[in-house]
């Protein structure tokens, strides 16, 4: 056994989150795909069989009530609230991603006012932040601005209402300054909204203690909650009586079910609500966040980095020098819970790993991207992943 | 045994439809609640249980393409289509009602293009519609005027670039002339857009034939997709590509793994999505379908008229006269596949009701909702719903 793989064994006997895997539905696959898809935990499938055969099944409509499915996005919310950082009562779950960031950019537009016609967005975005940005941007009468992150400072001015940044870079797994950036967006009078989701579940965001104006995230990666599963919205207690909405729906209305023509926002997080919920997405979600019960984010942050400097020692050991380039940054400060590499032929490198029982992911045009699961992964399964990846490349 | 209960039984024995009763999960209930939430096919259980296990839990990401979950809203929205009366390629399926009535009235304000800046809206439509096509209004620049639906043709004008109409009334059950108000619309020159939640699944709708612009739906009530399945979106082919969706996000882009910054809508139906799927609500609604396999939406039809007509019938005999007003049209070619009546302390009523086993709704401020749904309630529910009403008021 190398030197490396006694080490992973060791730490592994260290770990104290060990006992979380148990929670999850694996097989003896590496699974470093929790980035995209989280994997299954074991709670899920009697939950979503309960909800389906008993609540659907025999109390039907009676469910909205008696089975709680009404105050579902709320209730979820609430329990996501700890993992970001969010005292209750600022997040609701329901609808896509890409649906929670029109809301919420074009609710900060909202808030920001006349004379502030300039949204910021992240140019190195997950592609479906920009699109809709733009499309908040159209339909606010607003310019669209792209700035790296890292220059939002400097491209701050009178006019910047709004500003659409990305805790953890989908590509790279590089973490943004979250508390800098957004004092920086309020020290120009703007609103900031940042999308949480490659950073919720696998580090601490301080959504309260950095005064974040909104944010969003979906709940399929390290949230666990299944593929599609809904998106939440936070919106910070200060400012819910000035979230005006752009979708409201009637799930958002004071009286949703007195049926009045005239429409009166909800007080609260509430507010942030549409239509009706996707209530098997949602339930088998409430399901899945069990598994963070007794579990503390700054544990779930430190086994991280554990993990991701393990294996960048486990590649520097095996793989031989110049195949791969990491694009993820090596300073703690600045790195999410993946690991980007750059890799010739990377498309084909990632199925020959796929098919050695190493799942990561590949992103166009060359990268593999791996991701940490601190609940699931373990240094074993690193050490392995990376003597894969060298056979591989070798 | 009463006149009126042996002819149920006589009707029931002569129902052609009477057999797929067996598909639905159902017990001694008298269920006419499917208006609100339909029943649970017995298809669905088994299904939703392969994609938590095997599709999410053993295949994990890989079931993006392996099992189909990044195609399912074009493959679902094209087994919705006979339904509605569509080709293929023209549905999508995703998000809620709320969202794709916006993406909808948003779209066909952008088709009628400058000088027509006037929505027109059912003044009688259920709530979510209206507050939705104030949003789109005003991001719009367009002003909105609500107009009952037999009032719109004297509405229409040179600058109305869009019309939002519901199908069916949730309230009072009236179906309103689909094709005379599209060719009304058509006119004078603007879009228009159906709201199917209440007919589709119920009555034929031939948005084709009648060269309807757009339309959405819920899957939940006749379609029995379950507790908030997703809804669908209908555009035209001929209109495909000046669908101008202001919500476009990555799943709607024409290559969305390009991971490329600047947005190029896909073509075809594939335009109306936005965001990732939530899979475990869309694949139960998939195999909810199945239970449509074979079934002619015109026997759908008759049976829903044989069975309003009989339960008026049975009212009027068993309830005494005054007691309750039906709001809902007589005449056939206006009525949905509910029948509402008004009656004093409705909501109490209506709790009692369902305590001695008859499930309908409570519509604020006096109405009784009962929804009759043809796949699975038969004559002589209808008939034992009346009566029980007819008790409970006596």
């Amino acid at each position: 056994m190398s030197e490396l793989a006694t080490r992973a064994e060791k730490l592994d006997a260290a770990d104290d989150l060990r006992g979380k895997r148990d929670a999850f539905v694996l097989d003896d696959v590496v699974y470093l795909d929790g980035n995209s898809l989280g994997a299954l935990p074991a709670v899920v499938p009697g939950r979503v069989e309960d909800v389906v055969r008993r609540q659907w099944g025999e109390l039907r409509i009676r469910s909205w009530e008696e089975s709680g499915w009404w105050t579902a996005p709320e209730r979820i919310g609430d329990r996501i609230a700890p993992l970001v950082g969010a005292a209750p009562g600022q997040i609701v779950v329901g609808d896509s991603t890409s649906v929670n960031v029109f809301k919420a950019l074009v609710g900060a537009v909202r808030m920001a006012g006349e004379g502030r016609d300039e949204i910021l967005v992240d140019a190195t975005t997950f592609p479906t932040d920009g699109y809709i940005a733009q499309s908040a941007a159209r339909m606010t009468g607003c310019t669209l601005r792209p700035v790296a992150p890292a220059q939002v400072p400097g491209a701050l001015g009178d006019r910047t209402a709004a500003v659409l940044l990305n805790h953890v870079d989908y590509r790279t797994g590089r973490l943004h300054d979250l508390p800098a950036l957004t004092a920086a967006v309020h020290g120009a009078g703007a609103y900031v909204v940042w999308d949480l989701c490659h950073s919720a579940g696998a580090l601490p965001v301080g959504l309260d203690e950095h005064g974040v104006d909104l944010a969003v995230g979906c709940t399929y990666k390290y949230l666990n909650g299944g593929p599609g599963s809904p998106a939440y919205l936070y919106v910070r207690r200060e400012l819910q009586d000035r979230f005006d909405s752009p979708l409201p729906g009637w799930n958002s209305h004071a009286e949703p079910f007195g049926m009045r023509s005239g429409y009166e926002p909800a007080p609260g997080a509430l507010r942030g609500r549409v239509g009706t919920p996707d209530i098997l997405s949602m339930l088998a979600l409430e399901a899945a966040l069990e598994v963070w019960d007794g579990v503390q984010v700054e544990a779930v942050r430190a086994k991280s980095l554990a993990l991701t400097d393990f294996f960048l020692e486990c590649v520097a050991a095996y793989v031989p020098e110049g195949r791969v380039e990491c694009l993820t940054p090596i300073a703690h400060a600045e790195r999410g819970s993946q690991i980007a590499l750059r890799c010739e032929g990377a498309g084909d490198v990632m199925k020959r790993l796929v098919e050695r029982g190493v799942v990561g992911d590949f992103r166009a045009p060359d990268v593999l991207r791996f991701g940490f699961t601190p609940l699931y992964v373990g240094f074993a399964d690193v050490e392995r992943a990376a003597r894969v990846l060298a056979r591989t490349l070798g």
